[in-house]
């Protein structure tokens, strides 16, 4: 199985929120975008916004209930002080907080928030993994 | 918040054995990870493996409890054969089976299984996203 990841999909429950939500903290959906999913593309991959029932019948519903504490969506930011203020900013928007901004025992800084339906995302700073000029994450 | 994702950490029980399903199908970690996490480059971002303990404490633990049916981790792939060849490959390693593979109504051909946590990946041939050079799932 090839090393790459091509697309993660979020279960949502009102997708016309939800897709307001992501394009209120400035992401642009594709024009392949429809009434039944929405996409956006984030570097070599794409997240799609998808209704929860959706979901649940093409993946068959045992396997889409994922185990606790299971996933965290990360964006590594390039500087310490954007975690803090893209945390302010995704909270304004109507998102959750679940961790504050705090520095970590490895050097960095993180803060969690959930959006609409609960998806957990970690807002990093870690500055042993310099950005690339995309903002690629690239790895030693 | 800029429009891209960094890093997908997937809670594991046993960090070992996880790691080991992944090369099994393949993947290289990064010299980066050690014995608290395992890396692995996917395109513009990265996948860790992360013991379930460590991400309940980072994340907090209400976030960190996925909506049922919240989220499936797809990989595109070029021809409509390999969806089917990709699955045997997985299975074979010890993942389950959550969906065979069957053609869609949109016109590809999709699978899912679960690795050793849980974690729903979807095999996915989506022929109106043709992938780049670098298997990179680029949208209209």
């Amino acid at each position: 199985m090839n090393q790459r990841l091509s697309l993660v999909t979020l279960g949502v429950r009102d997708l016309n929120k939800a897709r307001s939500f992501y394009e209120s903290l400035g992401w642009h959906p594709s024009p392949a975008s429809c009434e039944q999913v929405c996409f956006f593309q984030t570097g070599s991959m794409a997240i799609a916004l998808y209704p929860m029932d959706a979901l649940l019948g093409d993946s068959g519903k045992k396997g889409t209930v994922p185990v606790a504490g299971g996933i965290t969506l990360g964006i590594n930011v390039p500087l310490r002080e954007e975690v803090d203020r893209e945390l302010a900013i995704v909270l304004s928007r109507g998102a959750t907080l679940l961790q504050p901004a705090i520095d970590t025992p490895w050097g960095g800084r993180t803060a969690y928030f959930a959006d609409l339906d609960g998806h957990p995302w970690e807002i990093t700073w870690a500055p042993m993994f310099p950005l690339g000029p995309k903002g690629e994450l690239l790895l030693p």
